[in-house]
C-alpha cells in the first residue's frame, strides 16, 4: 500500500475522504457497486485517499452516516437518492445532518422542467423536489439527468473536520461526468496541485503485476514527488504515475527501460493493434478454435475496427478446420487438432482463403475436459503469419477457468500480432 | 424493494446483517469489491437482509466498526485481514471489540503447518498468528488457505443485539466455500427454515426487469410464505423464488403462466441452446458482422459447445461477406450491408458453405458512427435459418454503448436460435 500513501503531499494522516453510497439495489446483491472503485481512483489522482466507504439504504440512516463522516474526513462524497420519488431522501438527510433548511431554487426548477420538456416527458409536481437546495449548497448542473448535484465548500456547521461535501446522483452515466468535470477539478485546485500535476497511465502486456512491482517499485519510490500504482487485468497491467510533468517523465523512463517490449500505447492493446494495422493499410483475419471468436470480438469492441478487420474464421470442429482453412486430414490425424502443425496450417489456410495481410490463429484445450499428459488442459498453440512472411507459432499453457483461459489467449494472440506487425517496418 | 423485505418471516424490522469488508486494496480503486454482492445474495437466501456494508483499511478502525455493528445487527460478517503478516489485525480487533483475549490453539496451528508443508512452503514463525483464537470463538476450517475463519454463536459481551458473528478470509476462493458450506447452513438452521426451504431460479430471456415485475409482483406477493427477487442482466432476467417446495411451485406456476415462451432451462440461454441442438444432433454455424464473433464466443464459453458448434464466419468487411458467404455485390449495393436482404443472404450462404443444420446471422450498426435517418445507430438485422427450412429475419433497434449493443444482439440471436430449433420438433 505504500504506493498510495502520497506522503510527499501531506502529513502522516493525509487528506482523507469518506464515501457514502446509498440505494437498496446496492445492498441486495443484484447490482455490483462500482462507485467505490471509480471514486477511489478519481480521488487518488488528486492526492485524496478514500479511507472509509459505506453502503446504506435510502433511509434516515443517511443522516447519521453523513453526520459521522463530516467529523472524520476532509472530503465527504454521498451518492444516490436524489431522484424525484418519495424514497429519494438524501437531500433532506444531508440538510438534517448539517442542521440547515431546504429551499426551492426556481432557477434549478426551471432547468429540470426544460430538460424533461425537451425529451417530451410530462413534468410531474414531485419533480420539483429535485430543485430543493440545502442552505449553503452550490448546485452542480447535471447535463445527463434531472437530479442536480450539491457542493459545499466549507460546511455551515462548526466543529467538523469536513471541508468539502459533494452530494451526487447514483446512475454512473450521471455520476462519472459530474465527478470528472466538476468535483475533481475543484479538489485539485483546493489541494494546491494546480495544473502542474499530471497522470500518465502506461499499459504493459503479457507480464504479471507482481513481476512489474518487483522490477520497478524500488526505483519509482526513489523518485521524490512521484506517486505510482498498479491496476491488473488478465494478461495486462496498467502503471499509473502521478506528479509534476518532469517527475512523471522520470518514472516513465524507469518503466520503459525495464519493459520496453511490453509497453503499448495509450488506450491499451486493442487500439494499438488497430493503429499498427491501419498505419500500414493492412487487413487482418482471425482463425480461431478454442477462443471461439473471442479474438475477433475483442478487436471489434473498438470503433475503427472495420478499417482493419476483414474477417474471422471460427473453426471449432475438425470439419470446419478442413473446409474453411484447408487443414489436412493427415495433419489432424497425426498431430491432433491442438498442435503446432495444425496451428501453422490454420494460419496459412486463412491467409489464402481471406486474402488478408495478417492472420492470427489459435487452437487449444479450454477444459475442463479434453486434456492429456502430453497436452494438459490449458495448452494452446497460437500462430501469426503475414502475407509472404514467416509463420510463428508459440506453445503456451494458461491455467484457470474457461473464461480466464480464453481471455489470456486473446491477449497473447493480439500481443503476437502487435509484435509481428511492428517488426514489418 | 418489497421483494426483499421477507415480511412473512420476521417483524417489520427483520433479521438484518452488517457486513464489514477490510483491506486497503478494496479502497484504492484497483480491485472491485465483489464481497458485498456475494454476501447479500447468500444472506438473502436464508432470509437475512444486508442493511449496512462498510469497507475500511486494515487498521484499528476495524475494532470500532465491529463494536458498532454488534449493537445494531443480528448477524455481523467481517472479511479480510486474517493473513500471517503484521498488517493482518482483524483477529486482534475483533477480540478487542468483544473485550476478550486471544489464545494460541495448538490444533489449528498444526493444521496450518501441515497445509503449508503439503505444498512445500517453508513455515515461518509468524504463521502461528493465524492460530490465535479469541475466547468464545469456534474455528471454521479453511480447506483453501491457511487462514481459518472464526464463528461466534452468541457473543461474550452483554447488551449487544448481534447473535452470530463470522470472521472470514478475504480471498474469494477461500471466502465463498466457507460462506456456502459453513456459514449459510448455520444461519439457515438458526432462523428456523430447516431443510424444508428451497430456492428456485427461473431464467427469462428477452424481457425487461420492469416488465417482469409489473406482471408478476402482485400475484407472487399474494402467495403466503413465498419470497422473490430479480437479477437482471443485458437481455435476461432471473427470478428467484424462495420458500417451501409447494409454495415455490405455486410461484413457478405464476411466472410460467405469464412468460411461458420467455422461460429457458436451468443454467440459462446458452446451455439451453446447446442442449436443444445436441438433442437433435444438429450443428450450428454463425455468420456475424456487427457482433464480430461474440455469438460464437458466447456459445463456446460453455463446456459441451464442441458437440454442436461447427464454425463461425465473422464477415466484418463487405469483401468477406461476398467471399465467405456469397452475398451478392448487387444486394450490398442496392440494399446496403445492414439490410434484411443482406442478412438473408448471409444465412443462406453460411448454410451452404458450412453444411451445418442451423445458421444464425446478424448485420447491424454498433456505432458510435455509421448511422443514418433510415437506419440509426443500434439498427440490426438478425436472421435464423435451418437446412431445408425457412429463413426468419427480424429487424431490431438496440440502443446503448457498443459493448451493450453487442451483448443485446448476442442474446436476441441465441433466443431466435432457441425458437427456431424448438419449433423443429
Amino acid at each position: 500500500m505504500s504506493d498510495l500513501e502520497a506522503k510527499d503531499h501531506h502529513g502522516d494522516e493525509g487528506i482523507v475522504a469518506h464515501v457514502i453510497t446509498t440505494g437498496g439495489e446496492l445492498l441486495q446483491g443484484h447490482t455490483l457497486n462500482t462507485h467505490p472503485a471509480f471514486l477511489a481512483q478519481a480521488l487518488w489522482d488528486v492526492g485524496v485517499e478514500m479511507t472509509h466507504q459505506v453502503t446504506i439504504p435510502d433511509s434516515e440512516v443517511i443522516a447519521d452516516e453523513v453526520g459521522r463522516a463530516i467529523t472524520q474526513a476532509d472530503v465527504v462524497i454521498v451518492t444516490g437518492g436524489l431522484g424525484p420519488t418519495s424514497d429519494d431522501i438524501t437531500r433532506e438527510c444531508v440538510a438534517s445532518a448539517l442542521g440547515v433548511g431546504l429551499e426551492l431554487d426556481p432557477a434549478v426548477d426551471s432547468v429540470i422542467r426544460s430538460y424533461l420538456e425537451r425529451r417530451g416527458v410530462s413534468v410531474r409536481a414531485e419533480q420539483s423536489r429535485q430543485a430543493m437546495v440545502p442552505q449553503g449548497a452550490e448546485v452542480l448542473e447535471n447535463p445527463n439527468g434531472t437530479a442536480p448535484g450539491l457542493w459545499f465548500d466549507g460546511l455551515p456547521r462548526d466543529g467538523v473536520r469536513c471541508r468539502f461535501l459533494a452530494v451526487l446522483p447514483g446512475p454512473p452515466r450521471e455520476l462519472h461526468p459530474m465527478v470528472n468535470e466538476l468535483v475533481i477539478p475543484r479538489l485539485r485546485s483546493a489541494f494546491g496541485r494546480g495544473d502542474a500535476e499530471v497522470t500518465d497511465v502506461l499499459h504493459l502486456i503479457g507480464v504479471g503485476e507482481a513481476d512489474v512491482a518487483a522490477a520497478v517499485d524500488g526505483p519509482l519510490e526513489a523518485i521524490d514527488g512521484l506517486r505510482h500504482g498498479y491496476c491488473a487485468r488478465i494478461g495486462e497491467v496498467d502503471v499509473r504515475l502521478i506528479g509534476k510533468r518532469e517527475i512523471v517523465d522520470r518514472g516513465r523512463e524507469v518503466v520503459t527501460r525495464v519493459f520496453a517490449d511490453r509497453l503499448v500505447a495509450a488506450g491499451g492493446l486493442v487500439p494499438t493493434v488497430i493503429r499498427l494495422l491501419a498505419d500500414r493499410g493492412w487487413m487482418l483475419t482471425t482463425a480461431e478454435s478454442c477462443t471461439g471468436g473471442a479474438i475477433a470480438s475483442a478487436l471489434t469492441d473498438v470503433s475503427g475496427a472495420s478499417a482493419v478487420v476483414d474477417s474471422g474464421l471460427v473453426t471449432y470442429s475438425n470439419e470446419a478446420k478442413m473446409r474453411f482453412l484447408g487443414v489436412s486430414k493427415q495433419t489432424l490425424d497425426e498431430h491432433g487438432a491442438v498442435s503446432d502443425e495444425t496451428c501453422r496450417e490454420m494460419v496459412l489456410g486463412a491467409l489464402e482463403a481471406s486474402g488478408s495481410d495478417v492472420v492470427v490463429a489459435c487452437t487449444g484445450i479450454a477444459g475442463p475436459t479434453g486434456g492429456s499428459d502430453d497436452k494438459p488442459v490449458g495448452t494452446v498453440f497460437i500462430g501469426v503469419g503475414t502475407r509472404g512472411g514467416n509463420v510463428d507459432v508459440e506453445r503456451c499453457l494458461f491455467l484457470g477457468a474457461r473464461a480466464t483461459f480464453k481471455q489470456r489467449v486473446v491477449v497473447k494472440a493480439l500481443d503476437m500480432v502487435r509484435g509481428a506487425v511492428g517488426r514489418c517496418g
